[in-house]
C-alpha cells in the first residue's frame, strides 16, 4: 500500500481503538456501579491490549479525564445554543435541568468520576475539569438567571449557589444508589423514574427562585 | 491491682484508644479532602500500632463505616425531637435543612465517604446505612411534609424526591470542592459561607414545595 493510504488505515484504526478503549470503560463503570475499573478488565472488555491504554492516553487517570470530557462535553457545548434561544429563561432553566439529568442517565457514573478526576494527581485535572465543565455551567446559568429577572419572573438568585443547589439535586438519585435501593426499594433508575424527577427538580427550582 | 479495677482500666483505655483512632481518620480525611487515608499514616496521626484497627474494627472499612456512624448518628437521632417540637412545619424544614449542612460543615469528608462505605464489601454497609441513617431522614422528612400539608402551607411533594433533592442540594457544596475553588474562587468554606449557602437552600426549598 501507498504510504499515505497506509496511515489513513492506521489513523482511523487509532481512532476506533481509542473510541473502543473508552466505551469500555463506560460499560465496565456503569455494570459495576464503581469507576475503579483496572486495566485488565478494559482489555478483555475491548478485545485490545491494556498496554494501549497509555499508548492513546498517557495514564489510566487521564483516559478517566477523557471520558468525563467526551460524556459532558456535549451538553456544555449546547448551552450556547440555548443560551441563543428565544424563549423564556424559566423554558431555557427546565431544557438545562432536562439536559443536566439525561447525562447523569445516559453516563451514570460521570458525576462520581468527575469527583474522583478532580482528586487525582494532585489536582492536575480539577482546573481543567472546572475550565471545559463547570464554568461554561456556571455563566450560562448567570445568563439565564439574569434573563428571567430582567423578565421579572426570578429573584436575583446567587448563580454559585444556584449551581451547587442544581447540579447536587440533579446527581442525588444516581449518586445514592444504595438508598434508593435499600430506603425506596428501587434498583434500577428508569426512563420514567428520571423523567418524574426531573419534573420535581424543574418545579422546586422554579418555584424556589420565582420573584 | 484487683481485677476489676485493672479491667475497668483497660477498658477505658480501649475506649479512648478506639477514639483516638477515629479522631486520626477524621483528620486525615479533613487535611487530605480524601477517603483513601492508609493504615500507616492513621498509625502515625494516632501515635498507636495501625494493628489496633483490625483489633477495635475488625477492617478498615467497618472503622470507615463506624466513622460515618458516629459522625452522622447524633444528627439522626436528634431527629425524633425535631419531630415532637411544637412549630410549624417550614420551622422544621429549615432546622433540619441547618442540621445536615453543619454536619458536612463538621465533617466534610462524610458523605464522600458514606458513598464509599456504601459501594465496599459487596454492598455488606449498604443497607445498614441506609437503614441508619436514610431512612429514618426518609421518614422524619415524611411527617414534616405531611404536616406542612396539613397547615395548608406544602404541597404534597413526592418524599423520596424530596429526599434526593434536598441531601443532594446540601452535599453540593462540599462534594465539589475543586469548583468552588477553581470556578468560584474559593478555597475554603467559611461559616459564612456555609450560613449563606444554608440560607438559600431554606428558602429555595421552602418556595419550591409551597403550596
Amino acid at each position: 500500500l501507498p504510504r499515505t493510504e497506509k496511515s489513513k488505515g492506521r489513523s482511523e484504526n487509532d481512532l476506533s481503538s481509542r473510541e473502543l478503549i473508552l466505551r469500555a470503560v463506560g460499560e465496565l463503570m456503569a455494570e459495576q456501579q464503581s469507576v475503579d475499573v483496572s486495566l485488565s478488565e478494559v482489555g478483555k472488555k475491548s478485545g485490545l491490549n491494556p498496554a494501549l491504554v497509555n499508548y492513546y492516553f498517557g495514564s489510566k487517570s487521564r483516559m478517566m479525564m477523557e471520558l468525563v470530557l467526551e460524556a459532558i462535553g456535549p451538553s456544555v457545548k449546547r448551552l450556547d445554543e440555548l443560551l441563543e434561544m428565544d424563549i423564556p429563561a424559566e423554558e431555557k432553566i427546565e431544557l438545562h435541568v432536562k439536559a443536566i439529568v439525561s447525562t447523569f442517565f445516559d453516563y451514570p457514573f460521570v458525576n462520581r468520576l468527575l469527583h474522583r478526576v478532580s482528586r487525582t494527581d494532585q489536582g492536575q485535572f480539577a482546573k481543567e475539569l472546572a475550565d471545559e465543565i463547570v464554568t461554561p455551567m456556571h455563566k450560562a446559568q448567570r445568563q439565564i438567571i439574569q434573563q428571567g429577572v430582567r423578565e421579572g419572573k426570578f429573584r436575583d438568585v446567587n448563580p454559585m449557589f444556584f449551581f451547587f443547589i442544581v447540579t447536587g439535586a440533579c446527581d442525588a438519585i444516581f449518586h445514592s444508589r444504595y438508598a434508593l435501593r435499600h430506603t425506596f426499594g428501587r434498583k434500577t433508575i428508569s426512563k420514567k423514574l428520571m423523567s418524574e424527577y426531573t419534573n420535581e427538580i424543574v418545579e422546586m427550582v422554579l418555584n424556589g427562585i420565582s420573584a
